[in-house]
C-alpha cells in the first residue's frame, strides 16, 4: 500500500498547524533559535570533557558537490572560486619589495550555499509570506531587509546532538528515497542514550556524503535522490522545541519528495518560512560520527556562526562540535 | 629622546630571537594554535557561565572599512559584495513556480581580508621562507600549498582573554601612533584581574574601530595611522606562548611603524613567518567590552571558527565570546 | 521664468507619443538598432579614408568611476576587480613547470554598467513594461528572458556622428545642469557640416568626463549633477530614426533632472522601454573629438560590439570609431 | 614513419629563428598587431559590400565550454557567472519605486579565457622572458605591467580571411589530433580563391565547435584532444607577417601536442612571447563559414575589440565579420 502523495491541501494543513508566526513577538527575525535559553548555553558548555574539537565543515574548494551531474539545474551555485590577490611567488619575484613587506591575499567568490552552510530564514517562502508572516518582497536584489543572516550573528551555540541513524540501523547509508521517521529519530536518541531538548541543535547523519567523498564523485549528489526528513518529522520538530536542524545531505528533506508533481522540497516550504526554522546542510559528519560511536558520547557543545553577511539567505559555516 | 628606528638588522635578530620553526615538527602547519591543549579547552568552557554568546564580527557589506581613505593602496581588498542569485521578488512574481518551490539564494565576492579576518600563516613570509621555513613559493597563485587556512579548522576554540587598554588608562580611545607596550599588556591584566596562560586567545581592544563606526567614516582606517602592539611585544606573545592574538584595528601593530622607510609592518614579518602566530583583525570589541566592564569578568571561552577555504592565506571569522 | 517640472502625466504623455512597440513585429528584441540597414553598413565603410582606428573606452580598472563620491547609491556597481589565476612570478618560481608551459591567465568581476557601456534593452522598465511591451517579469534574477544583450550580437556596427556640443558653444565643458536641446544638436551637425542620418550612431560629447580625468577625482560623476540630453531630445531622436546614442557622462541625460521630486532619470523611463532606444554611457571621446576638430570629418564607421552575456541587461564595449 | 617528437631542443632553434623582439623598437606591447598598417584597414572597409554582420562570438553564460569533462585541470577557468544587481520582478514588486526608477543591472564574474576571446601578449612566457623581451615577473598578481591587453584597444581592426580547412577537405571536422599544415592553409586559399596579405587577421576553421554544439556536450573541448595548427605553421605564420591567428578550438594548435612528454603547447611558446602574435580562441565560425561558402567571399572587414581592462593577459571579446 502506498502513502498518497502530498497535494497543496496538505501543505496549507501543515502550514496552518506548525505555523509559529508571532511565537516571539511581530518583530522575531531568527525564529526557532530563539528556544536556546541562556542555561542551555551554560548546560551545554559543561558538555565539554575531551577539549576535543570536530569540525563539520567541508572544505571550500573546486572539489566540492556543485558541478556535479544534476537533473536540478544548479541556478547558479557554483564551488567557491578562490582566487589570489598577491602570492607567496610575487614575493619571490622580488615585485612585492617596493611595499616593505612580503605578503600573499586572497578573495573568494561563493555562493553562499554551495557547500556547509546556513538556510537563513529569508531562503524560503511560503506563498507571499517569510517567516514571522514579513513579506517575501522584504527580500530583493539589495538582500533579505528582514531575517538577513546577520541577524543570527549571536546565537548559533548551544547543545548539539547527533543522531546517527545508519549505525542506529546497522548500516553504512541510508538509501536513496529513504524518509527518516519520527520513529527513527527517538530510535536512534534512545539508541545513543541521549534526549533530546528544548533548544537543541540536533545532527542528523544519513551517511550520504561518506558515501560520495568514498566514491570520489559528487554526481547526483545536488538535488538528486538523497535519504532525508520525511514530512512527517515537522511534527517531531515542532514538538522537541528545537533551535535548528541539520544534515549531511544537499537538502535535508527526502528525494524524491512525498510530494505530487509541482510541489518540490515540501518540508522546506515549512521549516523555514512557517516554523522558523534554521536548517544546516552539507554537513560533513564522518569524523563526529566516529567520535561518538567511539566514546558513546551523542551531546557536546555546538557553535557553528553564520558569518553575518548583512542580508544574507544562507552562509557558508564551519560547524565545530566540542567535547 | 626619540627611540632610533628598527632596521633590517633589528629585524634579523628578533627572527633569530623568536623563531619557533620546528618547536611542533618539521610538517606543522598552524604554529602557536599548537599551545592550546584539550585541557585548555575543558578549562575554557568551564567559563561560560552566564550563557551569553558576544560576536566579535562586524557585518560584511558595503558599509566596511575598504574603500576608505587611505594612502595605503587597497590592492584588490573590496569591501564584499553580495548579490542575489534568487529572491523574494521573484517569488512575489510568480517566476519561481516552475520550480514548485519559492525560495531565495544568494552568493558573496568578498576579499579573506576585508573584514573581520583572521591573517592565516600564508600571509606573510620573511625573505624567502613562510611559517616553519616552508618555502614561500608553497603560495602561489593556486593557493597556499603549505599553511593553508583550512589546516586551522579544528582549532579556533579556546579561553579568550579582553585585554581593555583604553579601559585601564581611562581614555576613549588609544591615539594614533601609540605603540602598546609590554608593560600595557601586563598592567591590562593586573587591572582585569586576569592571567594570561599558554594556549590562550588574546584580545586586545585599542578603541579605534568603536571611534570610527561612531563617525560613520573609515576613512584612515584601512592601513592608516594606528595605535596597536608596538615590535617590543614579540617578547611578551612569545613568552606568554599564546595561541593567537587579535584587535579591533585593521592591522593589529601600531603604524606608523616603528621601522626605517621600506619597511613596512616589522611586527607581521616575525609574528606570522618566524613564530606561526595567526592573528585576528577589524575585530569588533565594543560589545564585549561593554560586558567585561560590566560583569567584571574579561576572560571567556572563545570559538572563532576560520571557514575551511582550502588553499586560503586568511578567512573571514564571526568570532564568539562565550559568557 | 522657469520651465515648470515634468511630472508623471507628462512622462505618459511622451509615453504615448514615443511609444514604438510592435514598429518591428511583436517578437522584437532590439528596438531601434533595427533602423540600420544593410545599406548603411556598406555606406559606414565608405568613411573609413585614413585607416585609424579610435577607442571610445575608458579602460577597465580600479581608476574608474565607480566608488567616486556621490549621493546616488552605487547598488553595487563598483569598480571591476580584475584578478589573476596564474601569473610571471608563478612562472619564473617555476611552479608551474609542472604543468609543461609557464602561462598566465585571469578573470574579472565586472558591473556590467561600471564603465564604458551599452544600456541593453531590458535595463529600464515603464510601470510594468519592457520594451516592446513584454512583462518587466521576463527580468528576474536568472537574467533578461527578453531584450538580453546578446540578441545585439551582429547589431552594433553603422555609421558614427560625433557631435561636439561644448567645441560648438566653444566652451571646454558643458556645465552641470544643463539640458542639450534640440536646437543644440541641430546647431552641432550644422557646425560640423554633418547631417544625421537614419540609422545612425550619435555620439554627444559633454566634456564632463575629460574634466574629471584632469582633475583626477570622479567624484561627482557617478549619479551626480551633469549636462545632458534635454527630455525634448527624445522628439529629435525619434524624428531622426537613429539607431543608438552615446555620451561621455554617467547617465546620458541632464542631471538634475528636469522633473518633479520622485521621478528619477525620466528621458530614460522614455528611451529604453518605450521607444527601445540603446544607449552607450561613459563613453570617452577625448580623441575622438581632437581628431575630428583635426580633420574636421565628424563622421566615421562605428563599431562597438557588446559582449553576447546571455541575459545581460547591459554590457561594456570597447567601442571603435574608424575613420 | 612516425615523425619524431619536438624536444626542448626543437623549441629552443624555433625560438631563435621566429623571435621578433626588437622588431617594433624594445618598448613595443602590441607585437605583429602592428603589421596592420592603415592602409589595410582602409582597403578591409572596402571589402563590405552586402553590410552583413557576422558575430564570431559564442554566448557568454553556463552553457559554454568550462566545466566539461577533460583531463587537464581548469585551474581557476569556469563558466561565466552573471548574476543581477536589480531585476524587473523587483521592479514589479514595487521594491524600486522609492529610487524614482524602475531598472534592473547586473555583474559576471567571467575569467577572460572562458570562452571566446583573445590571448594576449602576456598570456605565454618563454622561460623567463616574455613578449620583446620583458621580464616575466612583469606579470604578477597585480596584473600585467607590460603588454597588457588594453595596450590593443585601437588595435584589433583589418581585413579578415577565413580558411575554412575541412570545407576544403570535403569533410565535415577535421579529426582530433590532425595537425593543420602550412600546404593546408596555402591550398585553402587557393581554395577560396583569397590570398593572406601583411597584417590580415586569419581565421581558420577545424569545426570542432560545431559538432559539439551539435552534439550538446563540451566534454573532451576544453584541453582535450583537437584538430589544430601543426608546429611547421609557425613559418606560414611567420613569412605571410599575419597581423593575428584565431580559431574555432580551446587553444589553437593540434592535441595531443607533437612533443616529447613534459612540453605542452609547443606553438604557444613560440607564437606568443618569441613572435608576438596575439591568438583568438573558441571562435564561433559557423555563421561565418555559411556565409562565405554561399558568396564564395572569404575576405572581409573584421573588427574584434578587446575590453581594455588594464593588466590582462586575455579578453572576452565579440569579434565581427563585415562582410
Amino acid at each position: 500500500m502506498t502513502k498518497p502523495k502530498l497535494n497543496r491541501k496538505d501543505l496549507s494543513e501543515a502550514a496552518e498547524r506548525f505555523k509559529n508566526w508571532g511565537r516571539w513577538g511581530p518583530d522575531d527575525e531568527i525564529g526557532t533559535l530563539n528556544y536556546t535559553r541562556p542555561e542551555d548555553i551554560v548546560a551545554a558548555a559543561q558538555l565539554v570533557r575531551k577539549g576535543k574539537v570536530i569540525s563539520l565543515g567541508l572544505n571550500y574548494d573546486e572539489n566540492g558537490p556543485q558541478g556535479a551531474k544534476s537533473t536540478y539545474p544548479s541556478m547558479g551555485r557554483i564551488n567557491p572560486l578562490h582566487t589570489m590577490l598577491r602570492t607567496g611567488t610575487d614575493a619571490y619575484s622580488g615585485v612585492l619589495d617596493k611595499r616593505g613587506i612580503r605578503a600573499a591575499d586572497d578573495m573568494v567568490v561563493i555562493p553562499l550555499q554551495c557547500g556547509t552552510q546556513w538556510d537563513g530564514l529569508g531562503h524560503v517562502f511560503y506563498e507571499d509570506s517569510m517567516w514571522n508572516g514579513y513579506d517575501c518582497r522584504e527580500v530583493s536584489s539589495a538582500g533579505a531587509q528582514k531575517c538577513g543572516i546577520e541577524k543570527t550573528k549571536n546565537k548559533m551555540v548551544g547543545r548539539g546532538v547527533l543522531l546517527d541513524i545508519p549505525r542506529m540501523k546497522n548500516v553504512e547509508v541510508l538509501e536513496n528515497g529513504y524518509g527518516i521517521t519520527n520513529e527513527d529519530l527517538d530510535q536512534a536518541a534512545r539508541f545513543h542514550n541521549v534526549e533530546i531538548k528544548r533548544g537543541d541543535f540536533v545532527i542528523v547523519r544519513t551517511g550520504q556524503m561518506e558515501t560520495k567523498l568514498k566514491e570520489g564523485n559528487w554526481d547526483g549528489y545536488p538535488g538528486g535522490d538523497a535519504p532525508g526528513f520525511a514530512f512527517e518529522t515537522l511534527e517531531w520538530i515542532q514538538e522537541k522545541e528545537i533551535a535548528a536542524i541539520a544534515s549531511d545531505t544537499w537538502g535535508c528533506e527526502v528525494r524524491p519528495n512525498e510530494t505530487e508533481p509541482g510541489i518540490n522540497q515540501p518540508w522546506h516550504w515549512i521549516t523555514i518560512p512557517i516554523m522558523g526554522l534554521t536548517m544546516g546542510e552539507i554537513f560533513y559528519l564522518g569524523d563526529l560520527a566516529d567520535d561518538c560511536a567511539d566514546d558513546g558520547i551523542y551531546e557536546f557543545m555546538f557553535a557553528a556562526p553564520a558569518l553575518p553577511i548583512t542580508g544574507a539567505v544562507g552562509s557558508p559555516t564551519n560547524p565545530l562540535a566540542i567535547k
